[in-house]
């Protein structure tokens, strides 16, 4: 999880990055005992109660000044997203989302109007998702506003996903599109910098859609589930920190390299043309965004007509072929007249 | 969970107090669904998977300024603690722990050496308590360290504990020693504002233990586990927000009264004394006193043998008959001479 444009700051735990740190924290763990079936490092884990279906548990904070802005987002905003999040890791898993617990650090000046706004768009959303609030926490916080929740989802033996499932020769698909969320913040951010009101919805409806995904982004639920049950899809994660770090989150777990064809990626067409007109590529800009909380899955050949069936199903939901998994290593670019690079860095959270 | 000692910001939401926030939580939720055994007020919730074993949620925050003081505890300290306030959480239930996840939030200043001494602190007692760290989440934090963790339990079906099940009659009972971590905290302040060291313990091991308590509270899991498992208690609550809350909340949930006995109350003999000698009624202050992840129990006539059996595995463990649930309403305290008062407050978290 992270906010595109934010400045990651220096220094933190004398320069481990975030994968320093997580690759610390799983050094020290004990080996993991047979009923944690996966444990850190994938979306969410996965865990066997002592009978019956396998349990996923997953937990993302949204933190003030970090993951989102009270001037741009709402109350009811912050509390859809923190569910969000959360949803987007079962889905990545194809589990289905049951319990939630909150976790909520209040800062003095927060107000009731606050609690209930938060409440209403966590609370809208897992009713659509059909999520029960299980319980939670509330602590006063001396800082920030945060919004802690866990989740947890359920999914049959061999009917989920991880992200180190991939084979050579793999397709690599891409739900919805991508760059929207981070053409959303720049767009409040530019306009807060200008002095301008960013309560205004601005008058272009593609660029009034990438301020409503930066705020509300929607987890791609169905998807997941259905590319679980369906065993549809070999490896799956979601875009938290954007479609380049996936591909070579999913490539390294796999073993595997990635070939991704920059013609083919589904840039949001209002996220392009704000790029375009403010200079930035946007191939390399989409491919480094973080917040498209859209899914990458690698389709084999063996699995086709299950993904065909799971895709009819997906109400919808453009699916779209951007690339493979390969038996070469490294993770490249590809452009329209052929020319071959490596695939931009992903998002640094710190 | 509260630090006893720190004092609560006025004004939070309005002035809706913590109880007036979970209340108001509760109020805008949806029916709980038929598989969500316990839901949100008691300490941690029970959720039923799809078939077998019962699994219990929780999740308890620690928010530097609020919940520990980097000057007094190590960030191993704060480590353990994290876990441990979790796990009595479970406990209280009466369930195994299994599962955790580590959401943390960093601050720019947080060094590899915090990390790694958090990391050991909890990993430590996550092995001692054979509970698999299964995931989490990290970012980083532009105000305090945060250390959330969330942690499943599982227990079978009829015997875990609620805090609504006593009964007018039933006896009740507490575990260890009281107004140990109170004191323990007191000791580092005066420290710290008399311009002293709060590294050299200090001479009367009593006192150094009450430090301790502070630091590295020890979740009574066994007991916890043994009551449940046994069906040796009635309610169950851990005393996270000090022992006179827990009363009220236990009668108040079992719709009885409660009778404590000022004169049974196993106040911690260093604490009792150094309550005295500042002048402060050590009854009075025990039962306020927050941070002692003890348990409160009650026991009905029907079970006493059952909770002897269950008393002897306790490895010796105390465990102190306090009171009675009462079928007259109130919530008393009884001294010596017979003179009954109502209990005093609990500790307010806002």
């Amino acid at each position: 999880m992270n906010t595109p444009g934010s400045l990651p700051s220096e220094g933190l735990a004398a320069g481990l990055g975030e994968h320093g740190l997580i690759d610390l924290i799983r050094s020290r763990l004990s080996p993991a005992p047979p009923d944690l079936i996966v444990g850190p490092g994938d979306d969410a884990a996965i865990v066997r109660p002592d009978r019956g279906a396998l349990q996923i548990l997953t937990t993302d904070a949204l933190v003030e000044g970090v993951h989102f802005d009270l001037r741009f987002s709402s109350p009811a905003d912050v509390g859809h997203k923190a569910l969000a999040v959360n949803l987007s890791d079962v889905a990545a898993m194809g589990g289905v989302p049951r319990f939630a617990l909150l976790s909520l650090m209040l800062p003095a000046a927060c107000t009731r109007a606050n609690v209930e706004g938060l409440l209403d768009g966590l609370i809208g959303l897992a009713e659509r998702s059909k999520v029960a609030i299980a319980g939670g926490n509330i602590t006063r916080s001396p800082g920030p506003l945060v919004v802690d929740v866990t989740l947890t989802g359920s999914a049959r033996p061999r009917r989920f996903l991880t992200r180190d499932a991939g084979r050579a020769g793999d397709r690599l698909y891409v739900s919805g599109a991508i760059g929207a969320a981070a053409v959303g913040l720049a767009w409040f951010q530019a306009q807060a910098a200008a002095g301008r009101g960013v309560l205004e919805p601005p008058a272009d409806p593609g660029l009034a859609e990438c301020l409503e995904r930066h705020r509300r982004p929607e987890p791609r639920t169905r998807l997941g589930l259905l590319l679980g049950r369906m065993r549809a899809a070999s490896a799956c994660m979601d875009l938290s920190d954007g479609l380049a770090d996936a591909v070579r989150q999913v490539a390294a777990a796999s073993g595997t390299g990635a070939l991704v064809d920059a013609a083919r990626l589904p840039i949001h067409p209002a996220a392009a043309r704000w790029f375009a007109s403010h200079g930035i590529d946007p191939v390399q800009r989409a491919l480094g965004a973080g917040d498209d909380y859209e899914l990458l899955f690698a389709v084999s050949a063996k699995v086709k007509g299950r993904f065909r069936a799971a895709a009819r199903l997906a109400r919808g939901l453009p699916l779209t072929h951007i690339g493979e998994l390969t038996s070469e290593p490294g993770v490249r670019l590809v452009t329209e007249d052929g020319v071959e690079s490596e695939l931009p860095p992903g998002f640094v959270h710190f």
